[in-house]
């Protein structure tokens, strides 16, 4: 970290920018290769509005799509990564929203779906989507993780921050408060957990702390301003802030309230984490802090040398991030990021910061801290308190090498 | 406005929802109707992955697109609006972001365009764009509202809120200030404007006072989150939050620094507001305060009576919205609504109000202040001050009417 952000001028100085000497006429202008050509696309009419129709990217970003990260047998089991590294800002395109399926993506007319409220309540109620959308709705920016996102394993060769990290995204959710739908049913005195069904043919269950389920957890209906994407439970989702992903379950159908946990296949036989004693972690619900760089991240290469922005995401099921440092030479000395407001609780953080890139080699790393003071742990502390039997909830610091070359990869 | 909040619970009472006695087993559920069935799509293995693909909506969603707002005899030359009425929360996906284009959608090959920056500068720079990706970035929520958004004319019978006031949009915009490329050149002493040149085939050119592009201007490359749409700039746009939309210019290929107005077309012949007395009001830049109920709202129709959640939308050029009040009686009476937070400056608010509706017919309106004390507008208001003969910037409080059979419709 070379460049305290106090010499603003001249940044890119040692690119050696073509200088123009006289002002260009209002159509013509200098390309850094010395050409005065007015661009060809200047020089014809555009394509016309695209008006009754839903915008696509440029072809020219046709690249920028998720990328398979697991498969099945069944070609609806698996996942899809979010192609981090080619992202700016906190919000994820709902056309790039990772996906993490047991069954695949239903297509389930709204019209015709149902919520079933039932169990320990005062009064079991069935809930059509158009009742759902005449109650009180919050709108909140929060991110959702797979609870395998990241790795415990060695990543492969070539990994880019998508490929090891990409099972996260942020989007702004609408929906009622749970609290809300469940102000209508009434909950019994009884009741201390729910479980949570979606319509998929996976039938995906999971238990939901009553504490949780009556604190923030919405019932969306929307992403990003409009209703969900199919792959992210279209029409009705419940999104637990902050809780492993998978606890947000998708196509929501059914929510009883019960006075133990359900133990159901999705929190016994998976998404528990093995001890190196052979005993299972169960119920770690919370995304504990991360951070990751994206940009310079693997698979990308530095051109010159010179200054370059140092960009990057951090997050904490726990809250707001506090703190975000950043170390360019593997660790030996750290450097707090500016981190960009607003800082949202259970949100996506984008952090930034300067560096001079002076030719060398280089390993860049970044470390999390969340309004709890929890700080996000090296490899070596998470791999002492927990064994390497687990594949979930790994939230180590990670490191990038950059080479002679300006090749970027994941630092083992 | 008949119910505070206080009363949390029942708001669905009157749908007569279907109480269920039993709880039923994981894999059945009891819809509004009576059935027990377990529905089509928990019956099979739903669609696979969409690995290595850029997701789109539900089929069920299809009629959510913009919509043609005014067209020219180029098909390039026009306007297409956001729909309004069917969004939730603040941002507006990229697909949906408001058009305004004067001579269609230029391909642009990022690795080819250019960006000048020249006229009173210390020194002439042109920058590729991977030149400005390298620079630092702020990544902020803002509208873009076209200055020709809302109607002085009676709206069309049947129009929607998107049809009146769909001519704004929200979205995170990510890239360098423009103040962080003008240290990067210098600003000449005499430097009082700034004039900004698209590439497209209009070459639309707008000149900005050299306070605004040192305060917040934004050369944007991505929004929320991904690289601008065609539609809206790629590969650079000038952001100038809270500015009317077209001197945000798109396509950005050149910055001319001079000592006065450029006067430019788009600011002599178009963009001034022809006052009553044939004198033309210049250089309107910031667009005031307004706001929009988008439920319920034209073209909707309420189902039975009972409980509704008012909610829309409320901006102000000028920084951040302080209240919007909301009237269910054609203005007799005001109640604040509840603002979702953060309220950010310079960005759309989304505002809520309870409502329940008695069966009878109702007229709905809202309206905006800002934190400058700023106060949207009365028709009358605006017609007194400023006549009838601009086509821009108009801000005034706009009612909706809801008829005895639910049906939502203008309020003239």
């Amino acid at each position: 970290m070379t460049d305290g952000g106090d010499r603003r001028r001249f940044l890119l100085a040692s690119l050696g920018l073509a200088g123009v000497g006289a002002a260009g006429p209002a159509t013509s202008s200098q390309t850094a290769g010395g050409s005065t050509e007015v661009p060809q696309w200047t020089r014809r009419q555009g394509a016309p509005v695209l008006a009754e129709a839903y915008g696509v990217p440029s072809p020219f970003e046709a690249g920028v799509v998720r990328h398979r990260r697991s498969r099945s047998a069944l070609p609806g089991a698996g996942s899809s990564t979010t192609p981090l590294q080619d992202l700016h800002g906190i919000v994820t395109p709902n056309g790039l929203h990772f996906e993490r399926h047991h069954a695949g993506v239903p297509a389930i007319d709204p019209a015709r779906h149902r919520l079933l409220v039932h169990g320990l309540v005062e009064r079991p109620l069935v809930f059509r989507m158009e009742d759902l959308l005449r109650l009180p709705s919050v709108s909140r920016m929060h991110f959702i993780e797979c609870s395998g996102n990241s790795s415990w394993a060695e990543p492969a060769p070539g990994s880019t921050a998508g490929d090891i990290h990409g099972l996260i995204s942020c989007c702004e959710w609408t929906g009622p408060l749970l609290s809300t739908v469940l102000a209508e049913t009434g909950v019994g005195e009884q009741a201390c957990w729910v479980l949570a069904e979606g319509a998929d043919a996976a039938a995906l269950t999971r238990s939901i702390p009553i504490g949780k389920a009556m604190d923030d957890a919405i019932l969306a209906y929307a992403q990003n301003g409009e209703r969900l994407r199919p792959e992210q439970g279209y029409p009705l989702r419940l999104v637990l802030p902050g809780f492993e992903g998978n606890m947000s379950v998708k196509w929501l159908r059914r929510l009883k309230l019960g006075d133990q946990p359900f133990q159901t296949r999705e929190e016994t036989s998976k998404y528990t984490d093995l001890m190196p004693d052979g005993t299972a972690r169960q119920f770690t619900f919370v995304m504990e802090a991360k951070s990751v760089i994206t940009f310079p991240s693997g698979g990308q290469r530095l051109g010159d040398r010179g200054f370059y922005e140092i960009s990057g995401l951090a997050w904490s099921g726990r809250g707001r991030i506090t703190r975000v440092e950043v170390s360019t030479d593997g660790g030996a000395s750290w450097s707090d990021a500016v981190l960009q407001t607003p800082v949202l609780s259970k949100c996506l953080t984008r952090f930034r910061a300067p560096w001079r890139w002076d030719g060398a080699t280089a390993q860049l790393a970044c470390r999390a801290t969340d309004e709890t003071g929890y700080v996000q742990p090296f490899r070596e502390a998470l791999v002492a308190a927990r064994g390497v039997n687990s594949g979930y909830h790994y939230n180590g610091v990670q490191s990038w090498s950059v080479a002679l070359d300006g090749t970027v990869s994941h630092a083992p």
